[in-house]
């Protein structure tokens, strides 16, 4: 191959006397899917387009990590000719996960990343280290009088980020509109009283015709932002949506339950809620923590939050937001665990503090001074 | 609730003392993510939004049937807003399948479905009862002229439909647009040759920003549908291209294998490759067969088929067209499984026939032609 390629890493569980060949089913499979006796007939497309198991590495009890090079050109420069590529049909294979994704230059050049990430999202709050706190508006059904004083709270008490919960969907453009410019407007009485510079992101679901106009609405309308469900509304759609302006883009992991590495298939967490979402121009992705609702290790967790922030060609780095059930009292221990650049996503607990939504966004100030102080 | 509600039925494996827990959990996850003591506050939230656990079934071994009722509302009008609803946060429980779904008519009423579905192929071709014949035109990196001779060979064959690989993608609009018309005007040549009606569809794997432009393309050149992956590129960004035109959709499994139950977790195979893809204007569904490369079972087969064909609202029926390794011998005893309503798939089996791409199709006929003469 000419330039260098993509390099992919599959774990794959089976027989020692199977894995070889299973190899070869993969890169036959993701690229051509045509039987040996036709391939033999190109010689071109075995050099060009058929992937070269590179490597095969078999670790404990018939596990084997198989590396695969294929041609960047195959990759294109969008997220559905990527994922197509690394993980088509062979997504349906049973015993067999996607562990680790290496992109060339060349083809990370193809995606802007993030807008603001990181670096931009501490600039437009004025906040240098310390790790920052958001919330969700909730829940569906409330009274829209209850929602913005939630709103106006949150920013009055000095949370850094309040988004839309991903259940809150509008029935119709006219009634997201109405509900999105009190919601904003409750977010600016709050941060005004306090000079504050709290953002406020609204949830981007929609019927597919509406998630441009949806999107342009809220620009138009200063909203910081859009929440929005990659693998609900699709990986290059939202890649699409993002690159079409500088509005922060937070990702929620609804739906994703089916791409996500578990008892032996599926895609590996960090590049599913990682890699994958920079490339999508993520700037803060929402994953299920450890220790919450939904059974994910400290490793994926980690492994998460490596692949927002590890370095990626130029692609800025993004947000890890840890959430789906944190409570106050571990703010400390999740900040030891994931640092000080994390975005801590606490909304049931906040919004039913003893001390109410500032209550709770006091608490949170001083447990992560605790915790900075402590070192 | 007043209108008839969405019911969905999920199959959970747990303790049977956590059987009642959880099915309220699961509720309360997928409408409003509180905790109890703030749904506590609102009585209408409570009724109106989060859903009803209306039974729970216990059947062998820790399985529990549980279902639940869902105000149709909250389903919107959209696939991204009834994904999220019946499969959003809870996609990622393990132990969880989402085995059925009912949805009352004033929500079917707000999908189109198939424009050609069943009938609509079957006028087009001009064959009232047999069985149709599909074969996937490939592999990239062949040099065009020998797809053109496939595809010609195809049609002058009396191939019925052939379709774009869904490996088979072009780096540019303009290199897609030559492709596709020198693949169109070869199956153009072979019917034209025998009077056939063979229908050609391109595949529509691109970058988000450019897939309207592509179907318009294939609109204005005659060209008679396309080869899609609603996995890839998302159910409700499909359902939008399907509706914006009269082209026929065939969708290809690609990168679903995320979504497909397998290990306890997921979505049943009927609901993912049938009525999902149907209310997504899908007229073809592509799904990887019983004894072919992948692991599926005759009941994962004939489900889908179900899902495709079975009753649905006012909803056209739609093709099963089972693939993933088929073989001209299995002919007939597939007919026997899946019916004649059924758009057998085959490749390489096809691309390797001893006696070329006619001599596949004529295996296929008389194995056809045998097949309903004994029954």
């Amino acid at each position: 191959m000419m330039s260098s390629p993509i390099v992919v890493t599959y774990r794959l569980l089976c027989q020692e006397e199977d894995v070889e060949r299973l190899a070869r089913f993969i890169t036959v499979e993701q690229t051509v899917e045509v039987p040996e006796a036709l391939i033999a007939r190109y010689p071109l497309v075995e050099e060009k387009v058929i992937g070269d198991v590179s490597g095969i590495e078999s670790t404990c009890e018939g596990q084997h990590l198989i590396t695969v090079t294929y041609d960047a050109a195959l990759g294109g420069g969008d997220l559905s000719q990527l994922v197509n590529l690394i993980w088509g049909n062979i997504s349906l294979l049973p015993r067999l996960q996607l562990v680790d994704l290496h992109l060339p230059p060349s083809l990370l050049a193809r995606y802007r990343g993030p807008t603001s990430g990181i670096a931009g999202i501490r600039e437009k709050l004025a906040v240098d280290q310390r790790p920052l706190l958001a919330t969700a508006l909730k829940p569906r059904g409330a009274p829209i009088e209850d929602l913005e004083s939630m709103a106006e709270a949150f920013a009055r008490g000095g949370g850094d980020l309040i988004k839309d919960d991903h259940n809150l969907i509008d029935s119709s453009f006219d009634q997201f509109c109405q509900r999105v410019l009190r919601c904003r407007d409750a977010v600016i009485r709050g941060r005004e009283a306090v000079g504050g510079k709290t953002l406020y992101l609204a949830n981007l679901c929609a019927p597919s015709e509406e998630l441009a106009q949806r999107l342009g609405f809220l620009e138009s309308e200063g909203v910081d932002g859009v929440l929005i469900a990659p693998y609900l509304i699709g990986l290059d759609r939202t890649r699409e949506l993002a690159l079409s302006t500088d509005l922060i883009f937070m990702s929620h992991p609804t739906a994703s339950g089916g791409f996500v590495s578990r008892q032996g298939g599926g895609i590996d967490p960090g590049l599913l809620f990682g890699t994958l979402l920079r490339l999508a121009g993520i700037d803060v992705s929402v994953f299920c923590s450890y220790g919450g609702r939904f059974p994910f290790s400290v490793e994926d967790a980690l492994s998460i939050a490596a692949g927002l922030r590890d370095p990626l060609g130029e692609i800025a780095p993004s947000w890890p937001s840890p959430g789906g059930g944190m409570e106050l009292d571990r703010v400390g221990e999740l900040i030891g665990t994931f640092g000080s650049d994390t975005l801590l996503l606490i909304g049931g607990a906040l919004l039913c503090h003893k001390g109410g939504v500032e209550g709770g966004i006091a608490e949170f100030r001083s447990n992560v001074v605790d915790r900075l102080e402590q070192g």
